[in-house]
């Protein structure tokens, strides 16, 4: 179940010609509402204004979007005070051929999802993790960005399912660990934590966001580095962020277990203080 | 102006929760169709069935697939003796989230569209290119598959469009040259005819395919390497392949200018002679 809209009207399809079918050529937001609000609202508009620059695509109007936002909650049959949005900008409806010229009209789509929270036992106990043998491609022009070119991400979800994981970790072509299939990964050694640079594949997700600003000033703050295969193994905690859950630990990948540690409860105590609800133990 | 088809009637949109769209979750190919016949249809279809085993994706029969292009070919009000056909399977509609289940039924578009062929003189006297600042990620699990995710010819050829380039020859973040943004790229050095390696990223062309065969047992058989800008600046001609247009001569890149050669000429005479008719000067 699930409605979408284009400027305010409902709609369920798109033109074959629009450019986000032919070639993935677009970008996403995934937006948590919450008490009918879509929560770190501030950070979905600055990735999505950045990723639109990187990809040439007219940005949409932030006010404009607010709106359309606010009134597809209002018109849709899903329970809106607590759900999923949607955010799809395209390159909107061109001739056949790559090339895009700069004004071309992009092409935004909203739609509202009922939001399915993972069980409190996910929050207490963590979640099992499953290392991907999809490698994704590195020094990618789009690294950071949330694109509509997702093939590596279905092929490495598709790889959790068979598995019947939660989550699944992927590495870049150099074994470098980058994120999972739909969260941002971190690893605690003592007191510090550590999560992937994001400088040539990945995306920066808007909690990872969150949860770095929350960090920034304290002694936990957080370090953006190369890591590996070995530092997770290593890894004394290992947790994972994600704009719809907040943070997440991590109780195993593969055959490596870890328990719920002292710092992952902290930082979800911290991200519950700080407007993460789900964080609440 | 073109038509599109889905099981044989006319279709204009597709599902918004279609997975080419929502992840350019799916592949294409583009054919061109020569006296109303698909030029190197056994070409498309083998590379069709490599791409859906890479994206695990459900393959079109290929019985089924011919007489859904022949009634396309038929129904569209293209003149179908000569024109460019485009087949696009996607991963079908599912649920929101990345992962696909094996058994997903795949979902088949044909789109008919006229060919605009190169003016005459591009094969006499070659086609002026520019080096794409845009970068290939390198190491992808997609490396020669023609996928739906295509942003980075999107970019790439937006640069082209903007320089009035007939072409842009794209480099990976590891400064290797991989192809065109629509063709496949290939050097000569004396009798030499080399071409790069697509085993880390870029799309494997039919034409290129086609040519590597005709010349396999000639002494101009096409070694595939791994080749970087010195190797561009120092070869002695260079040309393109490409399903539609065949095999067209560069004349320039950027500042670098090249003749149309005679090792070039040689291999455009054979290909007219192996069914590729627009090479015939």
């Amino acid at each position: 179940m699930s409605d979408w809209f284009h400027n305010g009207a409902p709609v369920t399809s798109v033109a074959i010609e629009n450019r986000g079918f032919q070639y993935g050529d677009g970008l996403f937001e995934t937006i948590a509402i919450r008490g009918g609000e879509p929560r770190l609202w501030g950070h979905h508009l600055e990735r999505l204004a950045e990723g639109c620059r990187r990809l040439r695509l007219e940005r949409p109007d932030a006010g404009s979007l607010r709106l359309q936002l606010d009134g597809a909650l209002q018109a849709s049959t899903v329970e809106s005070l607590y759900c999923t949005a949607k955010i799809i900008v395209s390159g909107g409806v061109t001739q056949r051929g790559y090339g895009r010229a700069r004004r071309t009209p992009a092409h935004t789509l909203i739609g509202v999802f009922p939001a399915v929270p993972p069980a409190g036992s996910a929050y207490r106990d963590g979640v099992g993790t499953i290392r991907c043998r999809t490698a994704l491609a590195t020094g990618s022009a789009l690294a950071g960005v949330k694109t509509l070119n997702r093939i590596e991400q279905v092929l490495a979800r598709s790889e959790c399912l068979e598995a019947d994981a939660f989550e699944g970790l992927t590495f870049d072509a150099d074994a470098r660990l980058i994120c999972g299939t739909m969260s941002n990964v971190f690893l605690v050694d003592g007191k510090t934590i550590r999560t992937p640079s994001l400088s040539r594949c990945g995306v920066a997700g808007v909690m990872r966001r969150h949860l770095m600003d929350v960090l920034r000033d304290t002694p936990a703050a957080v370090v953006e580095c190369d890591l590996g295969e070995r530092d997770l193994e290593r890894a004394g905690e290992v947790f994972l962020t994600n704009s719809q859950f907040g943070v997440l630990p991590v109780s195993r990948c593969d055959e490596r277990t870890w328990p719920v540690g002292p710092v992952t409860r902290d930082v979800m105590s911290l991200m519950a203080g700080n407007g993460i609800a789900e964080c609440r133990l």
